[in-house]
């Protein structure tokens, strides 16, 4: 965190816990050379931070307790950040946790002009707190906002105010007599201009709040972030077990928004989850087209290793066509995958069909399978239900495959400062 | 409406603007032959309706005024109900017009988990108020609800409550020396539970507001809702100008929910929209797929009129392929045109691709184009920019065709009581 970016102290009655009212700040207006006032279109500047302190903080519950199940405690501060298409970017706020007042006909509520992000801050073994790549988090919520239309921001700028957020809530959230944990972080940005038509946002809000969050890489939490662990259901295996999407049912299409994480992506796939945790699976396997092509496995990605013609590759789908989302999770397990286990794996980004996975499982040439990201981190799966039968998917360690189990510790060791390594990124306390 | 359906008049000083605080009314819960308590999932039931009424109502704006046209302006009240996944439906409530609280967590400003429907009511040149085929909307918004994984209801519970709003707010908000107008009604339902994790609501708001709107059927609107008529490029011809989409830009997909109004079909569109608008056309024509097949224009249902195999068709997509909206102006144009203009048109529901368009236009073969809905009405399409060139549409009466003009006129009179018809709704006055 850059210190400067958090001005004085300040503490506003006028800032409730609605707070999303504070004045506009604006610089001066210019004027062209034939008299006109030109209005200042505001950047989003980190370091115009106004800080109202929580002054009725609320306990950090124990973690994995019910209450982390939840998903529903945040931490005492979120940071918000005001856009209108006149003035810009207003001075972002740092303030208490709270509700947010929206009018009923807000854009959000019926458009849904909205895109998040999700990433963790760890309290590492070193007793520091860290972020993991995120530059890739923020330039990607800028690929979001543009594709629905939201305002544009430096993600430089959004960075500087989630290491804030960190810096802020991170002693007494992540406790250092808790090396080896982490807080979830969702930077939001929703359109709020209370008017009916259907149109680009005028106006806009950028939030930032972190909550406590469940540790799915657990035996208790291998379902993901997706379900309640307390009605997953009871699996003889460990692993994820998925359930193929069927023709009828389409998570993304090419010419859509699959790669974009906005609202829009998630509360379509919910009926086609609710069935298959129905039916005794995790999550959905989404498949695209007539070959029915792997995409994605529930909300994260998806790789399988396989040896065919006498190598052994990691496999996942690409991104050009932009089904998918460019995971920081995908990308991070490519590259180690590439820089440390060349000798190995052949890494290949490519499309393809199912037909391809059930050839391998028959061969005995399928090693494993995981589905990968932020939320769930790596999840190993065991079986995948196509077309009528379940394709069991080997686990050579028992709970895992190795090659997951093999990035899972790379990424790890990142992420609470076992290694040095320019993807943790250091925040430092107030 | 059913005035039964509005309990004595109350005013709690408890429930505010934000008021969706209100208590869950709960019968009593049964117990099971072995002693277990089961709880009571409500129904949606507009007979528990409770009001408090705005002590501080507002001005109704002149129509057409700059107010109207900022399509923000709601009336004094609006109807709230909360549901829980325990708990079923709470009693509705109708109450001032104001914000609505969420919490930064809630489903709906993350996950898109939001459906609306959009109707009018018109004061009629009897003075009568009435809305127009209600039952339609509520009956495709159960249908959206369920395609978002929100809750279900009765659908005739929820007409109820509209013919309410209507009631309470119709004599003042159009008012009888204002035969001919209308107000547009919002029914919306929003996910509210605050939890991270993407999955079924445990927690919806269903809410209806009812909104100032401009007439786009009018020579200063026809560029219709999704445009500010400010804004709209001057035309050397009347009718919408649209630019048809490309393949790398899809508005919905087979196995997707283009069918349902549900958020997630709108902010994806508004790319497409400003780039149209941008290079000086009204709305976006959607084509899919490889032959290009005609969808929707812009929010609206498309329809062309042309000459083939020695007959008139009026041709517009089905809806089996669940790819485009269910239409009320859609349905009541093709039963109309069927009852009453059957000698002369024939009518059919079918995919047809642009080459089809082209072809009819080029032969002198099509007569006429119009884009149909709620919001829109009935607008007169006067050209298609497609593959780098503008097919012109004939519009015979100069500012419209001929077919687009009669269906106008004949629901236009069931809408403002000039036909006596099983359509047109009256709600009684309070």
């Amino acid at each position: 965190m850059a210190p400067t970016a958090i001005a004085p102290f300040q503490n506003s009655s006028e800032l409730t816990q609605c707070g999303i009212k504070h004045t506009i700040t604006k610089t001066a207006p210019s004027i062209t050379p034939n008299g006109d006032i030109t209005p200042v279109i505001n950047e989003l500047d980190a370091s115009k931070l106004v800080f109202t302190r929580n002054l009725s903080p609320r306990a950090v519950p124990e973690p994995d307790s019910p209450e982390v199940w939840t998903q529903s405690v945040c931490t005492d501060h979120m940071v918000t950040c005001q856009w209108t298409s006149t003035s810009g970017w207003a001075a972002p706020h740092i303030q208490p946790y709270g509700p947010l007042q929206l009018m009923p006909t807000a854009s959000v509520l019926h458009y849904a002009t909205e895109c998040f992000e999700g990433l963790r801050f760890y309290r590492g073994h070193d007793l520091k707190l860290r972020l993991f790549r995120p530059d890739r988090n923020t330039r990607r919520m800028l690929n979001s906002a543009t594709r629905i239309s939201l305002p544009a921001f430096e993600p430089d700028e959004l960075q500087k105010l989630i290491e804030t957020l960190v810096a802020v809530d991170g002693e007494k959230w992540l406790p250092k007599s808790r090396p080896g944990t982490f807080l979830y972080l969702r930077p939001t940005m929703i359109a709020t201009a209370a008017a009916l038509g259907v149109q680009k946002p005028k106006e806009a809000l950028l939030y930032i709040i972190a909550c406590c969050f469940p540790n799915f890489d657990t035996p208790s939490g291998t379902t993901g972030p997706s379900s309640n662990s307390i009605q997953q259901s009871s699996k003889a295996r460990p692993g994820l077990k998925l359930l193929a999407s069927k023709e009828d049912t389409v998570r993304a299409w090419p010419g859509g928004f699959g790669y974009a994480k906005v609202g829009a992506n998630y509360g379509p796939s919910l009926v086609a989850q609710g069935e298959a945790k129905a039916r005794g699976f995790d999550q959905v396997l989404w498949l695209l087209g007539k070959d029915c092509d792997v995409t994605e496995a529930g909300a994260s990605n998806f790789f399988v290793v396989w040896r065919i013609g006498g190598k052994l590759q990691l496999v996942t789908a690409p991104l050009d066509d932009k089904i998918i989302l460019d995971g920081v999770t995908r990308r991070s397990i490519l590259q180690l995958a590439r820089e440390r286990l060349g000798g190995d794996l052949e890494v290949v980004e490519r499309k393809y069909p199912m037909s391809e996975v059930e050839d391998a499982a028959e061969d005995g040439r399928l090693l494993e399978a995981f589905a990968a990201g932020t939320a769930f981190f790596i999840a190993p799966v065991s079986s995948i239900h196509f077309r009528g039968k379940d394709l069991e998917i080997p686990m050579s360690e028992g709970v895992t495959g190795k090659y997951a189990a093999i990035l899972k510790t790379y990424l790890t060791n990142i992420m609470y400062g076992r290694e040095d390594h320019e993807w943790g990124v250091v925040v430092n306390e107030r």
